[in-house]
């Protein structure tokens, strides 16, 4: 049974991904009508400038006020595609409190008020969706979200940044040094001209904050989660990392502490096993290993960014909002029940590949071993190198606490043995 | 706020996945009503003999007369993990009529009866879920349903069998032939006494049937799924396999034709490049990849089978149903508006791997080459091998439709100098 009045979109934002809704809203209306119970009617845009001509989308729709269009009052779903903190913030504010739910993409509000806006929609009886925030198109709010929602989520492991991933997987495969990599993905379109957002784990760790919050039932903000960017990473550090039979990634980590009762979130480049199946995503590809204690390990795989896939991501959001306002009915909002503690970087327990520069000369693997054992850091392997007079050890670790771990660091560096630390990289996935 | 009085569900079935989603509805039940909003109550365990013990369920509760239990009126969810048609089907329809919504992890039903079911469903204002029916823990049919509700899917192409990826796997990495193979299944548990649900295709095509359905809007039945099983798999395939950079998967496709109107779904062995993702999904895991318009390529990856899997994807869909019902509202129902044709195998366009048995003279190639061409099947490449009089040609061609293909196979066999066709097999994922 199809309802004939048109359920009414605004929409904030008309960039690379908004321009992309606008067009599918319009070339595949029947689809979306069908699949609703009714039909959706772009009712307006809100740009930051009009004049420019937009392919497909009716003049007499697009507007610079933002705010007058999500206070009209008949608006049943405010779709944000401005990303950043304001005015999204408040524009997605009063949008529930005129009546309308919201379909955002933004993940750096979200990571930094996700707790508020989700507030805001539940006072109003609205719905807020935000599956593009994370990932672009791969569906990973949802099936933590819904599917997983009988099920006990132990770790989320990720690549969640497709420029960082773009520049590792080239400096992997071609031997190539940071810079030769980021410069190789700016020309290609992959990096911004700004990259910091990026290669700094900005944005990966605005992503982490939400995965951990869905997936631990427990408010994690961006200050919560440990950010390492991947702009240190060197060509020296592959060839370690192949030595291992390991590549490098940017990862998003959130995991439960064994006992259960608190998490942790962070972002760093690590390296991981080859046989890993992160380890083979290849390009800007984005891909997220889940493990739970009944379903096990689960990865979900795809483009994580680009204008297309992240409407994919939008539209699929407004189709189940559109859904559920005709049902009446709001979908699941924010879950913070369990309420787990957030600890900080130094209660994570993890492996750690050392390279140490050393005076070659005897003892020195005697005095670093005990600098480690002091700390109550096990040790897996060792590997000495000399090299005119210089020589190289590369230390692995057992899996220990990061605050044992830079304890330990701290303590090497005051040996006189030890002329400097030339990389600590975590290992992940085994 | 939560509500106190408990929603009641009835489990029909207590075998591997019946008694992990009690013992998960036990011991995470703070979870669970967290979740919900609502307390869920084990009301009832339908089994086919009492008297066994069975850890942590309450022997009150069990019962041998799963139709009473469903008639009660007083069940908020029945949970079916019996399988099979009957008594499933009439079981289930008389959950609707007595105002239960129902979660379901049978896939054979779902593939045969799944219109009238939802039918039944969509009358009494009832939910039918059934996550657990397609690849165990892995969310497909959410993602398919929800996520991508505003994109177009194109193709589903999986590995939605773990019995049969076990076995490939083992053939492809030891050159074992499929009865070793087999044998080392069964002796492991990965496959059953009688194998023939597995390897003949008989349940990834249920599984096909229920993805396309879902993929495409539109109603495909068990019957129109092609299917062919993999016991005819050789050494000999794989190592051709190997020749092209290629390896052999019992794949689930359902393609939407290229002028969009009608659809085909299917199961069969394939070659699929290493480089594909579904290349190195080893053991007995699934994976499911889905192209669309707007989201591009996606992977869904994870354990296909197994009681703590299925139970999860169980719970999920229990946790929404549950939360539909408190809502007073339900999730989606079968969407089946697009109503495409769904085609015969003859019109699906894929590359073909045809291994001849010749008579090593002069000419042979001319003849077949001539026989291709005849039928408008065009070639990619031909390699020859002669061995004592007796010669093999491969060809391997471009894509044409499995119609031009098979008149081109039955006009090959009636060459004199065939002397035999030793195999065929499609080239996907290219």
């Amino acid at each position: 049974m199809m309802r004939t009045r048109p359920l009414k979109v605004a929409l904030l934002g008309c960039g690379v991904v908004g321009s992309e809704v606008a067009r599918i809203m319009t070339t595949h209306a029947d689809d979306l009508a069908a699949r609703i119970g009714a039909p959706v009617e772009l009712a307006g845009v809100a740009v930051r400038r009009t004049g420019k001509a937009r392919e497909g989308i009716d003049p007499a729709l697009v507007t610079t006020d933002a705010t007058a269009l999500v206070k009209r009052g008949d608006i049943d779903v405010v779709v944000e595609v401005i990303g950043g903190i304001e005015p999204a913030r408040t524009l997605i504010t009063a949008a529930f409190e005129h009546g309308a739910s919201v379909v955002s993409a933004n993940k750096a509000l979200l990571a930094q008020d996700g707790a508020a806006l989700h507030a805001a929609a539940g006072e109003h009886g609205k719905d807020l969706y935000y599956e593009a925030a994370v990932a672009g198109a791969i569906p990973l709010i949802r099936p933590l979200r819904e599917s997983l929602a009988g099920d006990k989520v132990n770790r989320v492991l990720g690549i969640v940044n497709g420029t960082t991933n773009f520049i590792l997987d080239k400096m992997d495969s071609t031997g190539a040094g940071y810079q030769e990599a980021l410069d190789e993905a700016t020309a290609l379109g992959y990096a911004e001209a700004d990259p910091t957002a990026d290669v700094e784990g900005f944005d990966a760790a605005a992503k982490a904050a939400i995965l951990a919050g869905i997936a631990f039932h427990t408010r994690v903000r961006l200050d919560d989660v440990y950010r390492e960017g991947m702009t240190e990473v060197t060509a020296a550090d592959f060839r370690s990392a192949k030595e291992m039979g390991c590549t490098i990634k940017l990862l998003a980590i959130c995991e439960r502490s064994k006992d259960g009762t608190s998490v942790t979130a962070r972002v760093h480049p690590a390296m991981i096993p080859l046989s890993h199946p992160l380890a083979s995503v290849r390009g800007a590809y984005n891909a997220v290993f889940v493990e739970s204690d009944a379903a096990g390990q689960l990865m979900f795989y795809g483009p994580g960014a680009g204008g297309s896939p992240t409407a994919s991501a939008v539209l699929g959001d407004l189709v189940a909002v559109c859904r559920n306002r005709l049902n009446g009915s709001t979908g699941p909002g924010e879950s913070a029940y369990a309420d787990l503690t957030v600890s900080p970087m130094g209660e994570v327990v993890t492996r750690y590949h050392i390279s140490l520069d050393v005076a070659d000369k005897p003892g020195v693997l005697a005095q670093v071993a005990t600098v480690f054992a002091e700390h109550g850091v096990s040790i897996d392997t060792v590997r000495q190198q000399g090299k005119d007079g210089e020589a190289s050890l590369v230390v692995v670790t057992h899996r220990a606490s990061d605050a044992s771990l830079s304890g330990t660091v701290e303590a090497l560096r005051k040996l006189d043995t030890v002329r400097g630390v030339a990389s600590i990289m975590r290992v992940e996935g085994e």
